[in-house]
């Protein structure tokens, strides 16, 4: 793999896609994005989201791309459109078949979280009460999933449920979009103990930019992002960091309110916000949109990180990373 | 409500159902069966069984009739016909969807186990290596069963998760299909501290005749069975037992073999059984299908209950229970 210098590789993000916003990401430089297409929909819900994005690379062609494997990525890259990876933030599309496992991949999915905030027939969320870590079908699914290249993603999962998807597996899993607890101690965040045991088995981290995921939430200053940055690097090292910036650009409230509660609840839950501040809050003014990616590199060279090092945190780490990641398992049939 | 003595009512059957198992019914007195109709099936496939069921209703209305009350209990009976009550031995059938308890009642679903053998959304399996206990899900799915009138059965699920379904819920639940641990310590039976606590809420226990329930297996003596439940009469009363056989007439073993492995696995689960005996276990020759169950009132009798006791084991608590639990929770819309 040769140096790829412009590579903007955004970990995470759930928009209201619009022509709009794919000419942010043309005009931002952003080379690939994995975009959430479940929270919780089932099988045949995924598939009618993966039909409105085959939909969206015919109306949109000209800008966007989709990405199933890292030369599809520095192909689209070199067309000049900006590639997407399809993943999953809950188990839901493949129900209770573990067949669904290669048929997703078939799809085009890349990423699965193995739960979301809640127990999922796999792992884990970290909203329950109590974490009993892997599941019967969740130590099988790791199995599946390692075997036909589908990312296992930690995000939203609690710490043992994490631990030991971490240890389980065999292929290095991501958490595409969070910070460490030690910057802000929200339970989305993740442990020094995680994110030491994430880089030692190497895994990723994606860092977010979502409000409730900073030290003093939507007036974090970029420069109080890249320190944190730079102290993660110090921690897991550099090769360990991308960016995952959870953005959700253009989404009504009513959005994050189903993010939340699905169809599980007849109380409404907060997740990360409060009944105060219910809605989807306000994006730092360092980071509104895909046109802001370069404010973050020139700020990670402000916080003392080489040119090379920024290039790796911008993109380098996720294509290296999506390289071995997203095809089978070496061995396995 | 009067003295009804003919009654026999079981907890549970999943058997193969044909004409000549429903004149067993008929000619062994069986007034009325819950029987499982979902154990992996999600919404649209137990809708499928429904309609099997309806069908079936149809081709032997001299036989069955559709069970949803206490009075379509008593009408069945008058007719000389077999009620059947509809339950999922799993949560399979709503999904992630709070909504969809109201529509499986609306279809005629009265009981509902939390768990199988595995992690479910709601609360786990007895097969699990862990028990976190009752989920976020789980609670507002307790909730909305009281509501509504679908009986919690927790035959299937873990220690711990038992013990809270029993705590949350208001209105008294039901283990359909086990035995006291004591008398066979089968991760399946039940323990002292679970029966005590079901027994001081009112809820019901299904003394079952499934081989790897009893002590002995296959080998386990009429006289045995009947001296376990005189014991558990003695434990929790009489008034909290009944019978659920677990009776699975004319299967193929590669029904139970489904039964265990579903599609989450790609290992073979043995569940209760073995490599070396994985498929049905024989039942004892005293009870081998529906025409065998007035032998158990003689057994009980001659375990010292009187022809009360031996009536309300029999039929007459489960019918009770029925009467109380199948309705809208008093006081909730």
């Amino acid at each position: 793999m040769t140096e790829n210098p412009d590579l903007i590789i955004d970990g995470l993000q759930y928009c209201n896609w619009s022509r709009r916003i794919f000419e942010d990401m043309r005009d931002g430089g952003v080379t690939t994005v994995h975009v959430t297409i479940s929270y919780w929909e089932d099988f045949r819900e995924t598939v009618a989201r993966i039909v409105e994005w085959n939909r969206r690379f015919e109306d949109f062609a000209d800008l966007i791309a989709p990405v199933r494997s890292a030369d599809d990525l520095r192909r689209a890259q070199a067309e000049g459109r900006t590639g997407i990876v399809f993943g999953a933030q809950n188990c839901s599309p493949i129900e209770d078949d573990l067949g669904l496992v290669r048929v997703v991949h078939d799809l085009g999915l890349r990423f699965m979280q193995l739960s979301y905030n809640n127990q999922s027939l796999l792992a884990t969320g970290c909203y329950e009460a109590e974490d009993p870590g892997i599941t019967r079908m969740g130590r099988e699914a790791i199995a599946e999933m390692n075997r036909v290249g589908l990312v296992i993603d930690m995000s939203h999962s609690a710490e043992r449920s994490t631990l030991e998807a971490i240890e389980i597996s065999e292929r290095p899993i991501a958490i595409t979009h969070a910070n460490p607890a030690s910057f802000h101690p929200a339970l989305r965040n993740k442990s020094d103990r995680v994110l030491a045991a994430l880089a030692e088995s190497g895994g990723m981290l994606g860092l977010s930019l979502y409000p409730h995921h900073l030290a003093g939430g939507s007036g974090c200053t970029l420069e109080a992002f890249c320190e944190m940055a730079a102290r993660t690097a110090e921690l897991i090292g550099v090769e360990r960091i991308g960016i995952g910036s959870d953005l959700c650009q253009d989404q009504p409230d009513s959005v994050v309110r189903w993010m939340r509660n699905g169809t599980w609840t007849r109380a409404l839950d907060y997740g990360e916000g409060s009944k105060a501040q219910a809605g989807f809050p306000p994006q730092p003014e360092w980071f509104r949109c895909n046109r802001d990616f370069k404010g973050i590199a020139q700020g990670l060279r402000a916080a003392g990180f080489d040119a090379a090092e920024v290039g790796k945190i911008m993109g380098g780490n996720w294509l290296a990373f999506f390289e071995r990641s997203f095809g089978p398992q070496p061995g396995r049939t």
